[in-house]
């Protein structure tokens, strides 16, 4: 069976496309309409109950959560390309720790950021986003700090899905909340910035500039996406 | 090297100290001391630099991250028990599918429930707990529908190391935060509340009551630690 992304432009399917892309794996993308809330509809919470993109079909069953499916991804076909450490390499426990931090640390503050109604009652969005904007602030401190012990796996250097995870959600801070993005700015974090310069000359993110409309630098200098098809909001 | 595990009485540490007595591996512990905020501390931000607990440091170095710690474990040691599908397993990436939403999703929403004011500004944390406990409700619910699909690797029925992390999560949730529990209720979810009832008689279980003072029903009728050292909060 070929494997399906049920994906929407620049949403989180983005990450599995970039790991897609890199593995070099025949697949198929299932558009999700986000405009009618289809992953809430009853045929897309078959196969995700959480109602949220993506979700990758495979011949074992859907697999979701974006992060399990990049380690999925890594392992399954590591002897096509290495995306993360082997379970048995001497690094794995550090590049699962980041990847699981990326996942429960760094992008529920960002979905905080880009869907805040969703987390409190309106009278307090603003308050949360402007404590949670200082968070973030303090984590991706961290990341800058910790980049260089990740080595060969977080920085753009080579196949990674650190990579395919952090490049999108530093694309996302940049753009959203739309009309309200004053609060992320890379310029104190040179080497993340460099990490996105190196990452966006990959073929892989050539690949998911053609297919979701994200423009020439989606990382480096990220605008709206104009997809082909779909809506990312 | 034996495995030395940072941690502090019915703190996340808690999940892992449970992997590690379900695998009957050796392993040393090591107190941190919560009232001083030890985990913010020089020595431990050079083991995590994120200032949580729990770390295992390991001869590969330290991992943190308790849903990272867990996976790590069950790969390396599944020739003793198998605490997850195997890699190459059909139902792995089901399993970690549910992992990752375990620690991205529950475990950072019962994060804003027990330490409110690091996530919003006082005269806001109300507003946001209220909010994130009807999130909970509705995750719970989902967790619960699901769990029958998850078979072995939940449900107190086996080794699992989903058990190891939801059960303490569960926990916490009728216990934080003091005083003030009342919006946490099992009683509409049969099947979570069974599991927790047969993780409850196992031996790891009885290991970590004795480790940490969490009494005699730590999952099925929780009471505040009373921890031969440290402290919980």
């Amino acid at each position: 069976m070929t494997l399906r992304l049920h994906y929407a432009p620049d949403n989180a399917s983005l990450c599995v496309r970039l790991a897609l892309e890199e593995l070099g794996l025949d697949y198929r993308t299932v558009l999700v309409d986000r405009r009618i809330r289809a992953q809430r509809a009853p045929a897309d919470l078959a196969l995700n109950p959480h109602g949220l993109i993506p979700v990758l079909e495979t011949e074992e069953g859907p697999i979701f959560e974006t992060a399990a499916i990049l380690l999925w991804l890594a392992d399954r076909h590591r002897d096509r390309v290495a995306l993360l450490p082997a379970p048995e390499a001497p690094n794995r426990g550090r590049a699962l720790a980041w990847l699981f931090w990326m996942s429960n640390t760094l992008h529920p503050a960002s979905r905080i950021m880009f869907y805040g109604d969703a987390h409190v009652a309106p009278a307090h969005v603003a308050a949360l986003q402007e404590a949670t904007a200082r968070r973030i602030d303090a984590m991706l401190d961290r990341l800058e700090a910790a980049s260089p012990e990740l080595g060969d796996w977080l920085g753009g250097h080579g196949p990674s899905a650190l990579d395919c995870y952090l490049g999108p959600m530093l694309r996302w801070c940049a753009l959203y909340p739309e009309g309200d993005t004053g609060w992320f700015d890379l310029g104190t974090r040179p080497r993340l910035r460099a990490l996105l310069a190196r990452f966006e000359a990959r073929a892989c993110v050539a690949a998911a500039i053609a297919a979701e409309g994200l423009g020439e630098a989606p990382f480096t200098a990220p605008r709206l996406p104009q997809p082909p098809e779909g809506s990312a909001t």
